[in-house]
């Protein structure tokens, strides 16, 4: 009953987010004598939701979008050295190490010895296989895929692309909006497992998951169950 | 014989390498109050080496590495507002026009009605989508694959995700270096269309050329007739 399970990454596999928020924390001290906190964040996050369309998911558009934030809230007071510390910041980001949560090395192993796995992230391709390669899970997986957005043709388009039934495939991630709605529109099964840090362009407002029915668990180690449940049922 | 053509994109199915030339030309003017053209070249390719590993190819890692170049070069002298400059300039670039090479659209749609093609490009993930979009292209490419990097373990893993032979694989492309060379290595035919504008990271040193044997065209509606030749042959 189900051909394939596919997993997000970030902070479904491995954490993210808090490598972003602790950026920010940088950067908001490195602003701070231009603008108080709640200024440079709400500045950062504009800049980041206009280049999203053009600049993408990943290290590199969030540090231009830090560099054009920084320009924009100190007036040009930000000196070159001060630009310099920012993308030094996204170097940094590109090599810290990969730390899986708990229980996704076990589950994983368990899975992948009784349904091709699929890895389904989005962002920067380059950062995304570099993760794949040091979390050391890369062995797991039958098919890696980085997409540029997680929206039900892009999930469609990648389905075909393997001949898979949508019915047959089932989701798992940490975003309702990007790994979970998109899904179970397309007739498939969504797994939604929260992470306590979800960025705001992450969130689904609460109408546009209203009616939508998929499985919720707290820790991805109930997942070898809940797949259990749902081929034997 | 032949069970997939590969056709890659940037200077093979449309003009790229011309758009980064003009980007270095406003990128001189604006640093020629710090140093002469030949330096100031010289400089921003030693960042962009630097900067492959870690933030790969594409618009947004020559940006970094712009920004990088010129607060070098002009010993922290390049003000804010310049450095927004070299931004926008990276923002226009990913909204160029996608300018299809002679013969391009004709010999594309001529190989669809008889061959599996593959769009097989290198760069950053959303960059490619779009320009593939905008190319018009799309409706004639079964598969579209963008990887971070070009050398025979990516083709290969590839054309294994395919169930592709190499030796009935023929990829075509103005790069020796990427698109020609590892698949020659892997048992495949590789075809060269050189282009006269070649970035030096895609030049091959001659002798890792010699001894290996491609084909090599002029312009790529010589393409159709080679491939006959080949699979009657």
């Amino acid at each position: 009953m189900i051909d394939l399970i596919a997993l997000d990454a970030d902070d479904t596999l491995w954490e993210n987010e808090v490598n972003y928020r602790q950026a920010e924390q940088r950067f908001r001290e490195m602003l701070a004598p231009y603008a108080n906190a709640e200024v440079i964040q709400r500045r950062l996050f504009e800049f980041e939701t206009r280049n999203l369309p053009t600049f993408g998911y990943g290290i590199k558009g969030f540090v231009l979008s830090m560099i054009e934030a920084a320009l924009a809230l100190s007036d040009g007071g930000f000196s070159g050295q001060q630009v310099q510390a920012i993308i030094d910041l996204g170097r940094e980001m590109t090599q810290l190490p990969v730390e899986l949560l708990p229980g996704v090395a076990e589950t994983v192993e368990a899975l992948a010895g009784r349904y091709p796995l699929m890895l389904l992230t989005k962002g920067d391709l380059l950062d995304q296989e570099a993760k794949v390669e040091r979390s050391g899970l890369a062995g797991h997986f039958k098919y890696v895929e980085v997409v540029s957005n997680k929206d039900a043709p892009t999930y469609a388009a990648v389905l075909a692309g393997h001949g898979i039934d949508p019915a047959r495939f089932l989701m798992v991630g940490n975003s309702l909006k990007s790994d979970v709605l998109p899904v179970v529109a397309l007739g498939g099964q969504g797994v939604h497992i929260p992470h306590p840090l979800t960025w705001a362009h992450e969130q689904a407002p609460a109408h546009e998951a209203e009616g939508a029915a998929y499985h919720t668990l707290e820790r991805i180690d109930e997942l070898p169950a809940l797949v259990e449940s749902l081929v034997g049922g």
